[in-house]
This record gives C-alpha cells, sequence and structure tokens, in this order.
C-alpha cells in the first residue's frame, strides 16, 4: 500500500502518521467535501460534503419527528435586548456575535459604506434558545399546549478566532430542538432520550462509537444547569464532542416569561431543553474513518453507495458497455440496505480517464465501485472495487450475483468501519489513578494519546494544571464502573470517573 | 354556508369578499401557517407552514437534481468588495442590505454594544451571485470543467420598507439555483428549461396555473440582462410573482474572473444564469386556494393529505374506536397517490373536543378528514370530510371502499383545486386595446381586476402613468398570439402583446 501511495499522485500527502492536522485539511480538499470561503472563518460546503450532510438531515431528521418534534423556522436575527435577559447566555457568546448594525449601504465618495443605522443592533443567531423562547411564550398558555417540541435546520454564526475547516468556521448549518415540558424530570427525561436519539444516530448511521456523559460544570451551554455530550475518539486520539443536550431548567423560561397554568390553576414557568448536532460531524467522519488514501463515507450516509463506470475505449464496444451499464443501474435501484434504505447509484459516463474517475471516488470515499467493459459484457460479470480494499484491488463475480450480495455488502462495509473505529476507542482508553500517569498519556504523540479514565471528585472549577496542559475532562460517563478511588486532581476519595482527553 | 360561517367562531373572519388582506392575514394566523416575529419584518414559520414548504423542498428539490443540479452551500455573508463588482447590482439591493460591522459585544455602562469593528463591513447575502461567482471562478478553468450546475437551499435577506408575511419579509428561504455555460445559447438555453421546470412544479405540484414571461427590462434582476417569470393569479384578481430565472450574460463572470480555455486554447469569460423560487409561493398557494373556512392545501404538498380521528366519548368503546383507527391509518399509510407519492397519514388522538380538531383541520386545509366512532367500527365504515365540501357535510363508506379509492381522491381534489384556479385565470384576463379600457380594469375594485392583455411596443422604461396608477407591466409571455395593434402606451404599431396588472 505504501508503494501504491507514493506512485500514485492521487492519494493523500502527508499520510495520517506524518501530520495528522495536514492530512485532514488536504483530505477534504482532495474528497471534494469542502473548501474555505474567500470570506473570513466561513466555508464553501460542495456537492459531495453537503450529500452527506443531506444524508444526515434525512436521517437524523426522521428520527427527531419520531419522537414527537416538528420542524418549524425562527429568525437569523436576534435583538440585544432578549440575548441580554439571560445574562450566562450573553456572557458565553458576547466574544463571538456578529452584529448586524446598519440596513443599507449608501455611495460616499465614490465608496460604498453602511446607512441606516439599526436603533437597536441585531446578533446573527449564535443559538436560538433566546428567539425560540419568545415564541414559546407566546404559544404556551395551559398545561393543555405541553410539552411543546420544535425542531430547526438552520445556520448559525459564531465569529470563531481559530477556523478549522468544518470543526470551527463562523457560519456554520445545524439542527437545534428545543422543548418546554411542564416538570423538571419530564424535561430532564427529554434530554436523556435525546442524547439516546443522538448516540444511535452517530453510531449506526456514521459508524462512530461515542461515550455519553455530563460535561462538567463550567463546560455547559452557556445559561443551562446540565450539559451532557457524545464524545467520540479521532483516529489521533483526541477527543471530539459530536453532540450536546441541555437541560435548561427555568432559566429561559423565567428569562422570556414562558410560563403556564396549571391543571391546579396555578401559574408556573415551563422547564425547557435543547440540543444540536451541526456540520462539525462531518469533520468527525473524516477523522474517523478517513485513510490515506481519502475519505471512507459509511454506506449509511454516502449520497451515493455505488458508483457504476462503463470503460470508454473509443471504439463500438463503447455503445455495449454502456448499455450494459445502464442496466445493471437500473437493477441495482430497486434494491434495499439496512433498514430499508434504497441504494444509490451513480452512473458516472463524464467524459474523463478511467483512472481519475477512480481515483475521484476512492478519495470522496464511495463505498463501492463497478467498473464494466467488454470482459464483463461477454461473461455477464462485474467487476468490483471495494472502499474497504486496496485501491488496486478489484473482484470479479457474476452480474447476479452481485445484484443478490449488494445490500449485504454495503452493510458488512458498514459494519467494518464502526467495528474499526470502536477498536481505536477501545485499545486506547487508558485507565489511570494519578495525575502524571494521566500526564504521561495526553502530552505523548504517539498511540499512548487517548482517553484517560480516572477517579473525579466532582468540583465546580477547571483545573489549572489540566488547562495549562491542553488537556480537557471531556465527559463525566453516564456508565460507570463504581470503582473507589482518589481523585487525580483533589485526592479526595470518590467512585466517580471522568475521561480525560487532549480535543478538537 | 354563509349560514355556517356566522354561527362558528372558527371560520376565517372578514371573509374574501369583505376584506382580501385581512383575509389573508388572518388565514395565516388561524392555519398555524407563520406569524410576524417580534424581529421586525422576519416571520416565525410554524410547523404546518414550514411542512409545506418542506414537501416543496422535497419535490422541486427532486426535479432540480433530475436536471443535473447539485446542492451545495455558500457563505451567509458576502464582503463588500465583491458586491461592489457588479454596478448594477449593487444599486438594485443597497437599499435593502443588512450590514454586519462588529463580531463581538461588550459590556459598557451595563449596556451592551457592539465591539470589535471589522476592517471590512459584510453583507447578509440578498442573493448569492458574487458569493457563488468567486467558487466558479475557483473551480472553472477549462472548457471540460462546463457546464457547472449548482443549487442552494437557504436563508435571504432584503430589508423590507412594508413586511407582508410569506409575501416580503426582511428574512426568507428559498432556493437559488446557478450554472455556468460555455456558450451564450447554452446558457440561454438553461434558463428557460429552469422557468419550464419552475411552471411545471408550481402548476402539477402547487395547483396554480401561471403564464410564462419576460418582464420588461427596468425590472430585471441587478446585474441580469433578462430576466423570465411565472405570473400567477390571486382570488381578488391581483398578479404574483411566483418565481424568477435570469439569463446573466457575461456580466457576473467578468465582475468575478470566471473564465476557461475553450477547445481552441483561447480564454474566455463563461455565460452565467440564476433563478429562485421563495417562501412567498406560500403566500401564493393562500391567495390562490383559501377560501373563507381557511387554507386549502393542494395534496401533492400537503404536509399529511389524510387526518384520522378516533372519536371519544369517555367510555370503553374509545379503547375500540382507536384501535379501528390505528387499523386503518397502517393501511393507508401503505398506498401512493399520484406519481407513486406515498400518503401521509396524521393519526390525531390529542385530548381535545372533537370540534376543536375538526375545526384546526378544517382551517390548516388538510384535504381528507377521516372521523371514527362505534358506528364506523360496528359497520366497517369510515365517516369523510373532504376540503373541497362544506364543513358539515359528511360522506360515509365502507372502509375498503375508502382504501380503495384514496388515492383517486385525493387526485380528485388536487385537480379540482387547479381547475378552479385555472377558471379564475382564464375568466379574468382582459384583451383591451387602449389606455383608458386598461384603467377601467385595473382600477376597479371588483371583478373586472384581473390580468390586462394590450398590444405593447418593446420600451426600455418604466411607464409613468402606469407607475402612478400602481399598476405594472407583469411580463411579456413567451406564447405570444400575433395579433397585430397599437402599443396603449406609445401608440406604435406591434404584433407584441403584454400582460398588465396590479400586483403584490
Amino acid at each position: 500500500m505504501n508503494k501504491i501511495n507514493k506512485n500514485v499522485s492521487t492519494a493523500i500527502s502527508p499520510k495520517r502518521a506524518e501530520n495528522f492536522p495536514e492530512w485532514y485539511q488536504t483530505l477534504v480538499k482532495e474528497a471534494d467535501l469542502a473548501e474555505m470561503a474567500h470570506v473570513r472563518g466561513c466555508m464553501v460546503i460542495k456537492p459531495w460534503g453537503y450529500g452527506i450532510w443531506e444524508q444526515i438531515q434525512n436521517h437524523l431528521g426522521q428520527m427527531i419527528k419520531s419522537v414527537g418534534y416538528e420542524n418549524a423556522y425562527f429568525p437569523l436575527f436576534v435583538p440585544l435586548k432578549y440575548i441580554q435577559k439571560e445574562a450566562d447566555h450573553v456572557k458565553g457568546f458576547a466574544k463571538e456575535m456578529a452584529v448586524v448594525t446598519h440596513h443599507r449601504l449608501e455611495q460616499q465618495e465614490g465608496k460604498l459604506v453602511p446607512a441606516g443605522e439599526l436603533n437597536e443592533p441585531l446578533v446573527i443567531r449564535p443559538a436560538s434558545e433566546t428567539i425560540i423562547g419568545e415564541s414559546f411564550a407566546d404559544w404556551i398558555r395551559s398545561y393543555r399546549d405541553l410539552p411543546v417540541r420544535i425542531n430547526q435546520w438552520c445556520n448559525i454564526v459564531r465569529w470563531e478566532m481559530r477556523p478549522r475547516i468544518f470543526l470551527r468556521t463562523a457560519e456554520f448549518l445545524w439542527q437545534e430542538g428545543h422543548s418546554a415540558h411542564a416538570t423538571s424530570e419530564e424535561a430532564c427525561e427529554e434530554v436523556m432520550r435525546m442524547l439516546e436519539v443522538y448516540r444511535e444516530f452517530v453510531e449506526n448511521w456514521l459508524a462512530i462509537p461515542v461515550i455519553q456523559g455530563t460535561k462538567p460544570p463550567y463546560d455547559r451551554f452557556p445559561g443551562g444547569l446540565e450539559t451532557y455530550a457524545i464524545e467520540a475518539m479521532m483516529q489521533d486520539g483526541k477527543a471530539l464532542q459530536a453532540g450536546t443536550t441541555h437541560y435548561l431548567g427555568q432559566n429561559f423560561a423565567k428569562a422570556a416569561n414562558i410560563s403556564f397554568t396549571d391543571a391546579k390553576g396555578k401559574q408556573q414557568f415551563v422547564y425547557t431543553t435543547s440540543w444540536g448536532l451541526s456540520t462539525r460531524l462531518i469533520g468527525a467522519m473524516i477523522m474517523t474513518h478517513g485513510d490515506d488514501n481519502g475519505m471512507r463515507v459509511p454506506p449509511k450516509v454516502a449520497p451515493y453507495q455505488v458508483a457504476v463506470i462503463p470503460i470508454q475505449h473509443g471504439n463500438e464496444q463503447d455503445v455495449i458497455s454502456f448499455k450494459y451499464a445502464k442496466t445493471l443501474c437500473d437493477q441495482l435501484n430497486s434494491l434495499y440496505f439496512g433498514e430499508r434504505q434504497p441504494i444509490a447509484i451513480k452512473f458516472d459516463d463524464r467524459l474523463l480517464r478511467f483512472v481519475d474517475k477512480k481515483w475521484q471516488w476512492i478519495k470522496r470515499g464511495i463505498p463501492i465501485q463497478v467498473e464494466l467493459g467488454p470482459r464483463d459484457v461477454k461473461g455477464e460479470m462485474v467487476t468490483l472495487r471495494f472502499r474497504t480494499d486496496d485501491p488496486q484491488e478489484k473482484h470479479v463475480m457474476p452480474r447476479k450475483q452481485f445484484i443478490q450480495t449488494a445490500s449485504k455488502m454495503l452493510e458488512d462495509i458498514q459494519k467494518k468501519y464502526y467495528e474499526e473505529a470502536k477498536a481505536n476507542l477501545e485499545n486506547r482508553i487508558y485507565n489511570v489513578s494519578s495525575f502524571s500517569e494521566l500526564e504521561e498519556h495526553l502530552t505523548s504523540q504517539d498511540s499512548r494519546l487517548g482517553f484517560v479514565r480516572a477517579p473525579w471528585f466532582p468540583n465546580e472549577k477547571e483545573d489549572e494544571r489540566l488547562k495549562s496542559l491542553g488537556i480537557t475532562l471531556r465527559c463525566i460517563p453516564i456508565v460507570q464502573r463504581g470503582i473507589k478511588g482518589k481523585c487525580i486532581l483533589t485526592g479526595k476519595t470518590t467512585s466517580t470517573e471522568a475521561i480525560f482527553a487532549k480535543a478538537y
């Protein structure tokens, strides 16, 4: 494989082992996923990357609807006076908010300048708790109106000082769920239900294994009472927060006056929750599944599962190969895999050299390539190239057999990606009992980098030593082993363990 | 029907004939479609309204993909220097652009104020020609890269001074298609192809008949060379522009330097097109199909086609009705209508009074309601309420017959809405041969208001008399009758006719 990569200019350089961050940047470009825009901190999501996002929207969207949520759309702009109502909220976001101050442009001395100053500046939503809260306050009157469950797919702006494509960009796309409940218990249940929806989606669809846990107090959503996360491990051993759910208590309800008359006629504030998952996940998929030849997209969220490429020799045989390929596409198009997901086929008859097409699909990470030439036509065969194999490897099999087994093959690829990622995660969780052991693992540059699991005594403030080392407490896992030990930070006896890591 | 409306508080008041604009506003609210946000000029699209938008995204989205477009996502922000490059473009939008000037907030004397002033202000996209042009310039090198076809679903901001829900709002949602071609001919063809896609979608899915035509020069997209539109007629006889496609020539290509090497090795600028269709269409649907009892959603874009409501009497019979209703839902769920579109069922078992549910669904405009009580269970029957009927009318039929004919019924409702709208359009196109005749029709408040078709000699400037009367030239229809006459504005002999109307 090394040899192959050296000889072709089309694989990713540098390799993961050589320079992981640069490998990531190169892959994003070479796999046609996205590129940084000329606008500071923003990205252009290209069709292959956006196609993956559409799959996420489609499948996660269905899961969100199936637990009782309805989609809606709220304004992009948040008046300052709303965002000011929740003190912690504004404090958390103040440093990264884009502010609209004018509503037109004017020519002044040959130069365009902002004009029409607004009486009150508008902030572009860094999250929509405050703006949706205003609507909830209008909609909710009685306990009969509860619970309210609303989801929104939209763009978000947070002015990132060190943008990194997909991971931290000034503008990104996400889904944000918001619910209001009559009781604290119900709201807490909802937060856990959605954390479980996220786990199921990220593990079963994106093939990324995660650890569910509670965030430490200093890492909560600004204005919230509790934040839960699903934490994933990238191939370099660093953590990536793949989704968060928040129990907001009555904080936002009090700020926006979201109240209701309960069954006894008493006026009460609601309890709210929120949770979000963003285009960042595409970055997580890359760093979980990508290899030195490019992206590997889990079949269940691939824009296409199969690319069918008729080989063009520039002779009359081409027409026959073309027809043969087209027929195969029609047959594959009626197939399903997984839980009744239709297989999506890309018929690639572009006027490009075969080798260029082949490498483009490898780098993009399509699960299966089918190349069809005269020999295949003659023998009623297909020539397959699996993204899980070495790029030079091919499999020839009867066309009928391929049609019968295509679904199974895709399921196997999906499973393989998950199992590889699961092994990476499990092999790199280190149980330690002292700070120096933690430090040894998490400041290393080799395979010792990973997740450190260690006894931890609940603490409101971030540990300064960790901070200075660039290490974070990722989460306090929901599933605890119940082992007694001494907190590696404070020395206090505890039976709680926490996960520590370097993180994206 | 009048009597019914007077007796129930749930229908729309005022009626269309009494006050059309107020009827519209009331309907939007009563049908749970949307509401104006507390943020100036912006709207909250509620689940039922957003559900319709999702249907539009889904079906139009498939049509756009089927003619070769790929979805992508470009930044919300446009640097001033980009928008400045096309002089007409900036002139057209300068008066209505939201401008971001700062990237954080600071506490100053207990007050939050914008801080971190940007070196160069950013405009929120009023359209994406300039920002997408920058990407096209990066992506396109050779004639082999052409054509490029990209579509984006996103939010847009144009600072409307007189916002009207769905029709003109500061923020709205839309789809914008952008293409780049090697030749002018190809680009012109593309513009007409997309105009035809729009016609097909708006007529066949939204059941709104339209006239396809060219816009007069002064009404073109800022920076474009030719604008085409589909014009629809509302029930009050006013016109509504339902979608536009633009031939941009090389204007934006020259501004952003989108050039390619042609087959002979010569450097050329590309020819671009763009076209968009927005949430405004929901306003068009309301004013085309709505009646005095609320919205009527064409089945093909209804979030649900059928609501199934078990009647609850508060006795043990309820369980049986509930089960019977649930079974019916399962049976309906596997059905298709139209061109293989699955029927979507809402099982409405909310703890609300039946009469409230019934009126809610009438006002929302669900095509068919099914109510199921003990009598239905006993006789294996269903009780149906069609949105095309009087609200008090019910139809009882065997359950089996309903399952067999449900698809056909939905198709019939879709057809009925289209035919009603088509009759309204055709009956209110008036052929006139003088300005005074035009004036008589278009300044009337009664059924004479509609579209006026009249001889027109091509003219670069807007007619001042029309302008002062609030009348606009809607379009020069693509399909001309070829009748010779004298231009009603200039008296010049012409065989071109144009459509004039009051408009939204």
